[in-house]
């Protein structure tokens, strides 16, 4: 045996404590009790972060720190710099400009939506040193592995002098971001809207966090999955019609996630007239992981949804959630809870399928909303629209489409991951490309992974306007290759298709058209959506549902 | 559009608050304020459970609300019954008694551990109506979409008069069976050791709990993780080598998981001696995900590992855990805090090795703990030993093993999934078999599944005193097949290899022997264990380490 006393470095074993408490030292010069002045968070950012920190400026899908975000990007660049940035969303313009300015320099991300044209740009620039494009769960994964925030910059609707944080519906990334980061000895600080004697209740203890800091104004909330009904289009009625015959029903799908979209509202949007004209009703779609989307609400309201859990909440739909406690998840509060963290585990785990939209898809079936001069990230897509190898509960449609896929081993069900597209998306871009933006831009940047959101191998479905293909019937690449050809319209794929093939495909139901399907296309008209209007969706929630003003024309 | 009037079913959207509140409100007969008297809680229990319910007992892979299960098997099985189990662990006699008497019969659960053969028992004599044996993960996903506890019972070590609890080491499942239960209009009663004034952290809000109940004694905790190291063998030590030689050093495996084990706690001995001697300190093992092992505390203490998130805690643990803030997450109270939801995401997606053992692999690389005669469930096992198709984060690890594993498609890395085994394990049963025991198993239970830990597709190495088999360079069923042979030592399976075949993988380093990784057999002894007892292991943590009373000899 190695003598323990000899080897055993004579080191501390709490430099991390240390540090944090001289941080926190630090840092009370700007505070009472937990308190900070607005006008003093730029004096405390630049006391308790480091050069080279990792922070996490809490950028979420939805909610945004953002008055931390402005105050971050004013600090002195000569005493805060070279931040590793770790955060799900890069969303807001300040989150850029910490990169203009040298206050940061390495960047691991999940999704960056509105900014994904100055995100290229930066990259291209060689302002922006890309760690990865992450899924959410597995950045926030890295969160307790190799990617643990030294400061976590955090956003609550209230706080009270402990700082015990309420966040109401929009409780998201914080949990995770918050633990990882207090639990390793990182210093928390959290915006919040109001400072209150008592919180309505506790989503995030206080002795988790450091900082509190009224904002001047409410945090930034961006309105990401409300779907206007008037901008549904009867192709999309179309698709939304295949994509219900041709696998809600025959799978038999209750447990599931939808991405976000117009092809997705469409669906929301027809279950309670055609799914319900089909008898579908409690027979598929009643447990989702899903967002709150103001599309789904005549179906809530028509009983076909039992339960939803959150990733976050939705500009809105607040008072909505409040009435409705039997189908949402609500605190003890009365108001919806929300957490990305578990409602991805949940769409990983607990559905059976994922069905979602994207820009671009090959011919093998991978597919990327990365383009030459956009990286928008991917959000949760890689996550649910894979096959979880480690599930060990069966279902019929789970078990169904792992019969479809056979092999040779033993039995076993698979994830259903359907990509649902129109073959020309907007400005005319086709859909179905021979290959992907983003390995053009993989090569450019230098990336060891080229940005793909859901890989070939795991999508089963492709739905559109012209029919749903099931990757699980075809049985090498050649066939999968004409099924994707044999939906994918007027795009030069599919021109491009063989179609001896394709009908050989159409035979054996791996291709299957609306008239397959006993779809009559006139029905694929406006009339068929339950409500054709945000204010419509309004009135079925019995005016419950306050939609922003950005979707309102009245 | 149809009106959305006529159409909305006239109905309560309250359901659940209001039958929640009937609840509480019944059970509080038997509290003052949340405190109920430990002689109550077998009234409270008939007052708050119905019939029918799903109930999450906690039993925790190590953590167990065992007062509450003793209270729970007490219950008049006329007020409550066909209780739907859903707990992670189903570890202790009353979790089984509850099926005997008909106050529970379905059940869905991850791990059973001790009560495997029971287990195995009651499920063939019908007393048990199976839903799933789940990886932990998945069953906590579930939790958010179809199963969804109507009463969580939990456990912690301390509660204040508002039911704030403080979990410490031991916060395990909790916040995510509470999260579940509390939000969706569940009632959760927390056993505690005791009740006092001020918690030293919180663990869980105590807006999201119910009752308490101070509990006769502490709860249970199963030193779950604990291996002797008097009691590892040469063989062991040999495969040890043979790991560090053939996997951690060529892939550079940084980030990982080891599962429980004789197999693995060898390679966590031989850090600080062997693999110093290769040079590798710092190259390898730096980050685990990884509950705390006593094994690992000399290569703490000699400085290989940098941070180490864990899902629970372990028996004796928690003092030196206490004064290595540096390495755990620790709380501001200073004791360390574990969180099995995020460790098992943090096992999935950030690391790039699971390495584990198993009792069977059949000859395509499948493999399962469970036996004709017991039914030990797999814990995470499942979970961390497959390969995420979701990750989008490039390591040097993973892009080798991606390459390797080759293929026609777009770059791509690979999850090492390693299993260790000696080729006969423990009264000379064969670890390598023709066909798993669980597939007669699964069709005299008549699953839907049978119960496989990890399925060959996944499994990239396996490990044995003969040497390693690396399966991503077969090529085909029949390399594959030929390897897992070459390394299955004299059993039949090993027996029966095609010599030629084994000695062509052999050349192209699919299969490599100690002699090929330049291991000198006569190294393979005790002398390389960094510690040889537990009180070596007590020694190395300065004595911080304390060694539950079964270890003890002295």
């Amino acid at each position: 045996m190695v003598a323990s006393s000899q080897v055993r470095a004579s080191r501390r074993w709490d430099e991390t404590v240390v540090e944090r408490d001289r941080r926190l030292a630090a840092g009370a010069r700007y505070a009472r009790g937990k308190e900070v002045a607005a006008a003093d968070v730029r004096g405390l950012l630049e006391a308790v972060i480091m050069p080279g920190d990792r922070v996490c400026l809490e950028g979420d899908n939805q909610k945004q720190a953002d008055f931390l975000a402005g105050c971050l990007a004013t600090v002195d660049p000569g005493k805060v710099r070279d931040l590793h940035i770790v955060q799900s969303g890069l969303v807001l313009a300040e989150h850029l400009d910490l990169f203009e300015t040298g206050i940061a320099r390495k960047l691991d991300f999940s999704y960056s939506g509105p900014q994904g044209g100055a995100l290229a740009r930066a990259l291209a620039a060689g302002k922006i040193e890309l760690g990865a494009i992450h899924t959410y769960i597995e950045l926030f994964s890295r969160y307790f592995v190799d990617l643990t925030p030294n400061v976590a910059l955090t956003v609550a609707r209230a706080a009270d002098r402990d700082g015990n944080l309420y966040m109401g519906p929009n409780t998201e990334d914080s949990p995770v971001v918050i633990e990882a980061t207090a639990f390793k000895q990182g210093i928390v600080i959290a915006q919040v809207n109001e400072i209150v004697d008592k919180v309505p209740r506790v989503d995030i203890p206080g002795d988790r966090i450091d900082f509190i800091v009224r904002s001047p104004s409410p945090f930034y909330l961006e309105p990401l999955f409300t779907r206007d009904p008037a901008q549904i289009t009867e192709t999309q009625i179309l698709s939304a019609m295949i994509a219900i015959r041709g696998i809600y029903e025959p799978y038999g799908i209750t447990r599931l996630n939808h991405g976000i979209g117009f092809n997705t509202a469409a669906i929301e949007l027809i279950l309670p007239t055609y799914a319900q004209k089909l008898g579908l009703k409690g027979r598929i779609a009643t447990h989702f992981a899903l967002n709150p989307h103001p599309t789904l609400i005549p179906a809530i309201e028509s009983g076909w949804v039992r339960q939803v859990h959150s990733f976050g909440s939705e500009v809105g739909m607040d008072a909505y959630m409040r009435a409705r406690p039997d189908i949402f998840f609500t605190g003890r509060d009365g108001s919806m809870g929300s957490n990305r963290m578990f409602c991805q585990a949940a769409g990983l785990y607990a559905t059976d399928m994922f069905i979602g939209s994207t820009l671009q898809i090959d011919l093998q079936g991978n597919s990327s909303t990365v383009t030459r001069d956009r990286i928008a990230g991917f959000g949760g897509a890689p996550n649910m629209g894979s096959d979880p190898h480690g599930r060990r509960h069966a279902s019929e449609a789970w078990m169904k489409a792992g019969r479809e896929a056979g092999g040779a081993g033993l039995p076993r069900g698979r994830k259903l991951v359907v990509q649902i597209v129109e073959s020309f998306a907007d400005k005319m871009a086709p859909a179905f490309v021979e290959k992907l933006d983003c390995l053009e831009l993989a090569e450019t940047l230098g990336l060891a992974l080229p940005p793909v959101m859901i890989y070939g191998g795991d999508v089963t479905h492709i739905v559109t306007e012209e029919g749903v293909a099931n990757l699980l019937l075809c049985r090498n690449a050649a066939e999968r290759e004409q099924a994707i050809r044999g939906i994918a319209g007027y795009t030069e794929v599919g021109r491009g298709r063989d179609r001896a093939m394709v009908e050989a495909l159409r035979a054996r139901k791996a291709i299957q058209r609306p008239e397959d399907l006993g779809i009559d296309l006139l029905d694929a008209n406006r009339n068929l959506l339950a409500a054709r209007s945000v204010k419509d969706l309004m009135r079925w929630s019995g005016n419950l549902y306050e939609p922003p003003a950005k979707f309102r024309n009245w």
